[in-house]
């Protein structure tokens, strides 16, 4: 089998993540990790994602929060793709004028109906990825 | 928007991943949450994978370590499709009958070349999904 694992470097990693779209969230807690597939908008450096106060994701949601955040494309059938984890630190973005902006910069719409009242961000302190090759 | 969040029967998530595939574990370490993306293959009620000890993931798997396994089918564009995360404990299958039977049984191969050393099983103690409709 000839594939093989490159490390991408950061600007490529950060460029993959960038249009936004799905990805998975990674957190932990008392009860052991736990994971959500969320919609998301890569602006100004970080991941933005809304959820909301009362769903389980919202209820776990800390500032300060350490997280994995992953976005991937992988073809099973070609067993060829990549994958970039964000490392960083959960924010709630609460400054009026900040989710202002963000609301109007980035497209964020939750996949189910449903009041999404909290805009987070994840303060990336490292962007890392893997491209599979044939 | 018209879109609806539908729990799954544990048995509608099950039938979910039960082809196998590509899914991302998430644990949890010192230094905090890791997501990985691995190809896996779900055999008698538990999710299978191979790893290779010289990996990040292969020095991070701990016998009893809790974990969430996540498979999803997201379409981005219609806002549509279903996430499955089993939450278990990591178990390394060592038995060398066991490894000979799951070798066999399950079609496990690494993407990328290099040895895969570890075979280990998630034994959950839970399976849940949701579905998004339109």
């Amino acid at each position: 089998m000839s594939a093989r694992l490159e490390e991408l470097s950061s600007e490529e990693a950060i460029a993959l993540v960038s249009p936004g779209g799905v990805g998975r969230l990674a957190l932990c807690t008392a009860s052991g990790p736990q994971i959500y597939p969320i919609t998301y908008a890569f602006h100004d450096g970080s991941v933005v994602f809304r959820t909301a106060t009362y769903t389980m994701l919202g209820t776990q949601v800390r500032d300060h929060q350490k997280v994995a955040f992953e976005v991937d494309e992988l073809d099973h059938d070609t067993r060829t793709g990549w994958s970039v984890v964000v490392a960083g630190m959960l924010a709630a973005v609460d400054d009026p004028d900040e989710v202002t902006r963000l609301r109007a910069a980035v497209a964020l719409e939750p996949w189910a109906a449903g009041s999404r009242q909290l805009l987070v961000r994840i303060e990336p302190y490292s962007v890392t990825g893997r491209r599979v090759v044939n």
